[in-house]
């Protein structure tokens, strides 16, 4: 269990960030929706088609420049089973063009529970004596908030097959205060939390200093950044909130180590609809991302050390 | 948006508890599994197969002596879109017995990546000109780690198709306390959350009094469960823990009002494994589950004031 595998993925592509796979289909270019439209008619399996044709279109620009993809869940579970089985296409597909999967689900639960969440998203279940994965991503993200029964679960399963989870800590959205920044005995609800992190991480730090636990911090908190990169050691971040939520490179910087490592930008939106931008009918709509995602790329690694491993 | 469907529920069937849909493969008795696996071989569809005709005949033994059932999602995930295909079929199924659907999901996000939650399993999804339902609950549980910007979507869509959100408070699970316990100005955590749930549902009474915002306080935590009952008096409780994790109905009789409303209590899996204790071989499992339904509603009742509506 460690973040390894990711690492060495930002270290080939020199690129500390990951496209957010969130789509909707107002994202989607007239030309890919018609096409899924005239198929399967205006039903959830049609405009589940037109995400997957969209997904696999972006992850092809991508792939050689951008180390990591997260898809949203939300977004596929809004198009029910139908669109549950694009998210599970969609991830073997980045898997295939050697991508690194994170699932962005955050998910919790306890006990046998959160075992069925883990062997769901990261391991395999069990039939008869077959074991099968079922969207068997590299990492997902979970949210702490029942404690270590609610952990402990994820942990083993990560161990097994060399997965990672990024628990949420200190969120990037305005009303994120009214729990996080709360204090405990002096601390911020985040701080706690992220030292639960470091805790369940301790059993298995990766060979460039990184525990499989990872811990989510928006960029929209530049400060809070700064100051759990320093208390949390051994904890990966991943950073929401770059870009469309208004967090910018400078206020990301924080978040990375003196190798340029420790953390990895998502950026959703900019990327999906950069084509709106180009003033085009969409068909440029890979390239438009592929565009963004080297200005993203650019506009990170120009605010921080440069990118080395162990 | 309110919990006046469920409490009408209650009141008609004189009983305040909910059947967990927990299903795994060792719950389901030989020969329904060798009927999906001689079809579908040893498949993730085989092992959703089983799981949609054991939910089904549970439903149908259960429907006009329990108001509603509570399918968790992670089991079904574990089974990948396959089993949330099943997910999908199984609230369809009870919904058309006339029961109150909660489905655990535990889902939490922000903005418009919430909103895609709450379409997908309160909501409709648009499609074109078309509104499709996706899941279609009643009712979802919701972690409520990131404040007011993760519950404001659901609020919204809950009013405009009278549905409610039970979001976790105080969990079962002995770890609980490690976040859920800490003081915040000398209030716990889970308190503090209670009293969100108490203001977010302030816009929108029902007709009995509670709002649409519930919450899920654990019936392994007795004088918890009794604080909050007094402290949060118009948000419903969603209370799992009895039986199978410790719980039983004198630590839960606290959860409830002096009109035996204000709870509903969940059981999973001694529900669904009854028939592994009638000596038979598992062709029982529904009137085993039947009947310790019937057990279950009798040990509750016996602990609380007589149900009345309002």
């Amino acid at each position: 269990m460690s973040m390894d595998r990711l690492m060495e993925r930002i270290a080939a592509t020199k690129n500390p960030s990951v496209v957010g796979l969130d789509p909707k289909l107002d994202y989607i270019p007239e030309h890919i929706r018609q096409d899924a439209f005239q198929t399967f008619g205006y039903t959830l399996e049609g405009a589940a088609a037109a995400f997957l044709r969209f997904n696999q279109e972006i992850i092809d620009a991508v792939c050689d420049i951008v180390p990591a993809v997260k898809p949203q869940a939300a977004y596929y579970e809004a198009l029910g089973w139908q669109g549950v089985k694009t998210l599970s296409e969609t991830i073997a597909y980045a898997k295939q063009k050697k991508m690194f999967v994170i699932t962005d689900g955050k998910r919790n639960d306890i006990g046998s529970t959160m075992e069925a969440y883990a062997d769901a998203h990261l391991g395999v279940t069990r039939v008869g004596d077959e074991l099968i994965p079922a969207f068997n991503s590299d990492a997902l993200t979970v949210n702490g908030y029942l404690g270590t029964d609610g952990i402990k679960p994820l942990l083993d399963l990560c161990n097994r097959y060399d997965k990672g989870i990024f628990v949420l800590a200190k969120t990037s959205n305005p009303s994120s205060g009214e729990l996080q920044d709360k204090l405990i005995d002096g601390e911020p609800v985040y701080l706690h939390m992220g030292r639960m992190c470091e805790a369940w991480g301790e059993e298995a730090y990766g060979k460039y200093g990184y525990s499989g636990v990872g811990a989510v911090v928006g960029a929209t908190y530049p400060e809070q950044l700064t100051e759990l990169r320093k208390k949390l050691p051994h904890t990966f971040f991943l950073v929401p909130g770059y870009g469309a939520q208004g967090g910018g490179a400078q206020g990301v910087a924080g978040g990375f180590d003196e190798k340029g490592m420790g953390a990895i930008v998502n950026s959703s939106r900019a990327v999906l609809c950069a084509w709106k931008k180009t003033g085009g009918d969409g068909r440029d709509f890979a390239q438009a991302a592929r565009k963004e995602a080297l200005r993203m790329r650019d506009d990170i690694t120009s605010c921080i050390p440069e990118i080395t491993l162990g």
